[in-house]
C-alpha cells in the first residue's frame, strides 16, 4: 500500500539572521503609510507531492529533503505539515 | 484598545502559471534519488505583526498590503493566517 501526502514546507530564515528583503518590504509598507506593520520576514513556502509506504517514512524523507536541497541549514530553520490525501494499493517500497 | 495579530502569509502561483523554479527543485530532487516526489510549487511566506483596531481592520489591511506589494494579483493568489498576540491600551485607531 503505498500513500499519498500533500507537504507543505515552510523555510524561513533564522531569527539570528538579517533579513534585508524584509526590511525592504517593512520600508516599502511604511512608505504606502502602513505604519502598523513590523517585524516583516520573509520565508519560502513549498508545496509537494511525496508517496511513501508510511508517514514515518514520509517524515524522514521530507527531512533529508529540505536538509538537503530546500533549506540552507545555517541560516535557515524549516517546518512541514503533512496531509494524507489517497491511499494506492500497489508494490510496497 | 489596540490590538496586536500576528499574520502568516502564503503567497501562491496560480495553478495555470509555470512555475520553473518547481520545476528545477523536483528535477534536483530526482537526481537525488526522491522518485516519489512530484508537483513542485515554490511560493513566497511572509511572517509580519500587524496592530489595528480589531481583526476586521486588520484583514482589510491585509489584503491591501497584498494586493499593493506581497502579491502580484495577476499570476499569484495568497492567503493568511492572523493570531491575536497582545491587546495593548493606547489611543485608538
Amino acid at each position: 500500500m503505498i500513500h499519498k501526502y500533500q507537504a507543505h514546507i515552510y523555510v524561513t530564515l533564522r531569527p539570528s539572521v538579517l533579513d534585508p528583503a524584509g526590511v525592504a518590504v517593512e520600508s516599502g509598507l511604511k512608505q504606502l503609510g502602513y505604519d502598523n506593520v513590523e517585524q516583516v520576514r520573509i520565508g519560502k513556502y513549498i508545496d509537494l507531492m511525496i508517496s511513501a509506504a508510511n508517514e514515518e517514512t514520509a517524515r524522514q524523507q521530507l527531512d533529508s529533503i529540505c536538509d538537503q536541497l530546500l533549506a540552507n541549514p545555517v541560516i535557515e530553520n524549516y517546518r512541514f505539515d503533512l496531509v494524507e490525501v489517497a491511499a494506492l494499493m500497489g508494490a510496497s517500497s
